[in-house]
């Protein structure tokens, strides 16, 4: 807590879903948000954020959270983070990792982690790391996105937040600072996140849709209305691979609701073209998170037996692309072979 | 024949390998070609082409087939031309399609119909417009590129002309003219082509490299070194693909020899950052020839109940990306929908 009696909370990850989680928290009056950024670092500095928001209302000018850093703090030299909130990409196959970028400002047994992020297994690691602290599934609805200090913010801001079913910290613990966060963040008024009883079935099901809807675009640079149009791209790829995420939450014991993949595909209006954020990656060439999406599901399903032909095609495809944005970021180097490694 | 003697040969398509087989046909004296340019035909009717080849020499400058038409002749206005040789692409899903290009060249009952382009099934249209008439299949092995006239040969030109076994103009006839065709071309006494006594065999050996190596680069815009440095592109998606089709064959009677898959692995050099065709259209945003290297032995594999789950999934993907062609060529249109058809 700080000397006024707000929560301490370090937001890591600046963009759309971070900077309003940060306008939400400071505005509430019951935390003080130390906010990591990176390449608005500056923009913000100087101009704070500008917001236009569906709930928050446009023309918000000027915003800045508690505290602006450049980087990661080392929580040694400070008073404990009661909540770190981690909205940033996750990409377990690029360094520095989430567990890389967050590790300095943990205190072991002290701060609760959120993530706030898609995909699988991305607590694993951070338990694996902290196995005292609590660590928070976030799997947030919001469509929002950033630049340059500039927030455009589309869609309600309603997240669902539990502990996730792997969780070492005591349940009790878990369960309190879940509920503290969201009463924390609903003080806004404006916004609805509610606390998470299943966290397995809240992630499976939006895997549903990111597993397919995600991946397909990326590798097609094809947005949702597109997709329908053509029909087979819903029919051959996208749909099958809905049907074998759906299978693989039932060996898991998930059972997801009859016509789910129906609804998936419904979805986005049809009237705008919506590309999911993956393609967006793509387009942008920038990582994308292939192994949260696709890659940790697809190793459950084999796992459990879960035939999942679409979704290991797609993975193997997505992650030679993944190899061809390291390469144009200088992180993988294409050279002759001495000799073909296959002869 | 024409008056000094020589077939008349109709070639239609004068890319690289086009222009090497007119060239070859040309210089052996036995056949006087009618070459049917598109964009280079401004460029040939001033300079002839300029040809660096393996087999017939470097600096070759102006040469010029016996005749150059801009557009495929009418052929109830000339003589019937004994040959007509396609080296277009092939593809179906378009118009004008093969068979409506070379439609107005062919005599029935007199044009024997050389296809020299890949993939499955090619023959079907052509034979069942044209029963009477004799259609031969050309599996060329050459490399060969051509640009404005300029046309660079690099490796040996060896083709295997056969009868298609679902021909239904005499067997006789067929083999007669195939072995005319071939003594012909051979007759430059540079080249090697040869009598296919097995076209499914030659065609499905083919596939194995096409319907993995080609699609998987005209996904990825990757070349095969580097799909091979990664690993995991042959392993999850080039090697799976090559025993679908290798099982394929062997359901349609086709007997491939064992390791295959290798072989054509290791084909190409390690030394050289080779794009296989369908990337180097997709990199060019030019139709690919999904249809006869995917959809084709795809829809083979269905009906006899061969299990080709890599192949479906990088076909549905293929077709994503030549819907999005024909948009960038203004012959498909997205449009918001009415009402969104899936709901």
């Amino acid at each position: 807590m700080d000397p006024a009696g707000k929560a301490r909370v370090l937001l890591i990850g600046s963009g759309g879903v971070g900077t309003m989680s940060c306008y939400a928290l400071e505005v509430g009056g019951k935390a003080s948000v130390t906010a990591v950024l990176r390449s608005n670092y500056d923009a913000v500095q100087k101009d704070g954020f500008s917001i236009d928001s569906i709930e928050h209302g446009n023309g918000i000018k000027g915003f800045r959270p508690s505290r602006i850093l450049n980087k990661v703090p080392d929580a040694t030299h400070e008073e404990p983070f009661e909540y770190i909130i981690v909205t940033t990409k996750n990409v377990p196959d690029v360094r520095p990792n989430v567990l890389d970028v967050i590790e300095p400002a943990v205190t072991s047994g002290a701060s609760t982690i959120v993530l706030l992020q898609n995909g699988l297994n991305i607590e694993k690691p951070i338990i694996d790391r902290f196995p005292d602290n609590v660590v928070l599934s976030g799997v947030s609805i919001i469509s929002a996105t950033e630049k340059s200090g500039n927030v455009k913010h589309e869609f309600t801001d309603s997240a669902k937040i539990g502990p996730f079913p792997s969780l070492k910290a005591p349940a009790e613990k878990a369960k309190d600072s879940a509920s503290r966060l969201v009463s924390m963040y609903n003080a806004c008024g404006k916004v609805d996140w509610s606390i998470d009883d299943n966290v397995a079935f809240t992630r499976y099901r939006k895997l549903v849709y990111n597993a397919s809807f995600n991946s397909v675009s990326a590798i097609l640079h094809m947005d949702v209305v597109r997709m329908r149009m053509t029909r087979h791209v819903i029919d051959d790829l996208i749909r099958p691979a809905m049907l074998e995420t759906i299978a693989t939450a039932k060996a898991a014991g998930v059972e997801l609701p009859d016509g789910i993949d129906h609804f998936m595909i419904c979805l986005d209006p049809a009237d705008e073209f919506f590309l999911p954020s993956m393609g967006q990656d793509a387009v942008k060439g920038n990582f994308m998170e292939v192994e949260v999406i696709v890659g940790e599901p697809l190793r459950e399903a084999e796992k459990m037996g879960v035939a999942t032909p679409t979704l290991k095609t797609i993975y193997g495809l997505l992650k030679g692309l993944q190899v061809k944005t390291k390469e144009a970021k200088g992180q993988w180097k294409p050279e002759f072979e001495e000799g073909n490694p296959y002869a």
